[in-house]
C-alpha cells in the first residue's frame, strides 16, 4: 500500500523543484536499481509490484500495478521503483581531465554521457546551469547507475573557466584536427549544447579548439553531442 | 484535407509490414524532411500545418493540426510530415569498411549508428533481419537525412559473413585493446545487441575481436552499443 502522503511526495519527484527541495530522486527498472543500491547509494524507500532478488531484506514495498503506474514517470513502469537520497554535494577535485556541458538539453544525452564519465574514469563533470536534470528520471534510467560514480556539478560555467589555470579544449566544427592533436593529461573539455554548439561568451573561454574530420559527404551536419563526447574522451585517454 | 484513403495508407506505415508492402515510409520535423528532399530522395506526399520554407512548390497539402495528430508518430506533432519512397534496393558495395548490426534493437541507436555511418564515410550497413527496422519512424527521425546516404542492407548476417574475404572484427568484452591494433582500410565490424552483444553463431565467424579498455571503475557495465560504435569507426578512420 502507498499512503496519501508518500503518493503526493514521490509524485512531486517528478518535478526538478520538488527533487531539489527534498534531496531525493527516482529510479526505475531493476539493474538501475540494483546499481545504484550497489554503488552506497542510500535509498528512501523501494516499491515493487513482484519479488525481485537481490534487494535489501525489510526494506521494500509489495504494491499493485495500478499504484506503480501512479508513481511511475514511465509510460509503462517496470517492478521496481526506488526513491533514493542525492548523494552529498562535494568539492569539485580539479585532477585529471574534468568534462564541461554548455546546455545540453536531451536526458538522453546526458545520460550517455553520464555512463561515458564513468567508463572513461572521469569523475568530474560540470554541467552549466541551464544543462538538464541529472537527476531527471530519463537521465537516471539512461545511466544504468553510473550516476553514483560521476561526481556532476551544476555551476556557473563561465565563472569556472575564468577561474581554472588549466588548458580548456572545446568541440567546435572548424577546430584542429583531434587526431594530429596532442592531447594533455590535465585539461578540461568543453561540450556544446545540441542545436547550437557551445555559446559565445564559454567559446572565448576556449583556448584550444578541436573538431572530429568527417569522412563521409559534406552534407552530413554533425555528430550528436553524446558520441562525439565519446569519440574525444576516448582521444584524451587512448594516450 | 486528408482524404479517408490516405488517412488509412498513412496511419498504416506506422507498421513495418505496410511500410514495406507499399514500399513507403513517413519522416516528421523541418530538418529531417528538408534534408530528405535535398538527398534526392522521392517524396510521395508533403504535409503541413503552416507555411514551411524550402519545399518544392506546389507539392504539399496544407492539413489541420487535428488531422496533422491522426498522421503522425508524435505524441507532439511537428509541423511538417513526409512520406517517402524508399530508395532503390542497390546490391551491397563491398569496398572499405562495412558495419554490421547483430540484433540492435533500440531505434534511437540504430538512427545514431546511421549518422555515424555517414559522418565516417561508410557507405555500407549490414543490418541482421532481426535488427530494428531502419524506416521505423523513430530510427527515421534519429538520423536527420542521413538515411538518404547510407545503404542500409538487411541480410542473412551469418550466411554474409561465411561469403566475404575480409577479415572480420567484433566488439567484445574481452577482446584485444583497440588502441594497440593496427586495423586494416578493408574490414567488416560487428557490433551485437544492446543486453546480450553479438550472439554465440556470429561470434565463431569473428576473426578479431576489439575491445575499448575502461579506464573507471569495473562497475561500469558497458558501453551503449551507438557510443563504442562511435569510437570504433573513429578508430577505423584515424588511422
Amino acid at each position: 500500500m502507498v499512503s496519501k502522503n508518500e503518493l503526493k511526495l514521490i509524485t512531486s519527484l517528478h518535478q526538478k523543484k520538488y527533487r531539489n527541495k527534498h534531496e531525493l530522486f527516482i529510479a526505475e527498472g531493476i539493474k538501475g536499481v540494483l546499481e545504484l543500491l550497489e554503488s552506497k547509494l542510500l535509498p528512501y524507500a523501494l516499491y515493487v509490484t513482484q519479488e525481485v532478488d537481490g534487494l535489501p531484506i525489510g526494506n521494500t514495498v509489495k504494491i499493485g500495478a495500478g499504484e506503480m503506474k501512479k508513481l511511475s514517470c514511465l509510460k509503462t513502469p517496470t517492478e521496481i521503483l526506488g526513491v533514493f537520497h542525492m548523494p552529498e554535494q562535494k568539492s569539485l577535485k580539479t585532477e585529471g581531465i574534468i568534462l564541461a556541458l554548455n546546455n545540453v538539453r536531451d536526458p538522453g544525452n546526458l545520460g550517455t554521457i553520464i555512463r561515458l564519465c564513468d567508463w572513461f574514469g572521469i569523475s568530474q563533470l560540470v554541467c552549466s546551469v541551464n544543462t538538464v536534470d541529472c537527476y531527471n528520471p530519463k537521465v537516471v534510467q539512461a545511466t544504468m547507475g553510473s550516476l553514483a560514480r560521476v561526481q556532476i556539478n551544476y555551476l556557473e560555467l563561465e565563472d569556472f573557466l575564468i577561474s581554472t589555470d588549466k588548458p580548456i579544449y572545446g568541440a567546435i566544427m572548424d577546430g584542429e584536427n583531434v587526431y594530429k592533436s596532442k592531447l594533455p593529461k590535465e585539461a578540461i573539455l568543453v561540450m556544446g549544447n545540441e542545436s547550437n554548439g557551445i555559446g559565445t561568451s564559454i567559446l572565448h573561454k576556449v583556448s584550444n579548439r578541436l573538431s572530429i574530420p568527417r569522412f563521409g559527404s559534406q552534407q552530413t551536419e554533425s555528430l550528436n553531442v553524446a558520441t562525439a563526447t565519446a569519440i574525444l574522451l576516448s582521444e584524451f585517454r587512448r594516450g
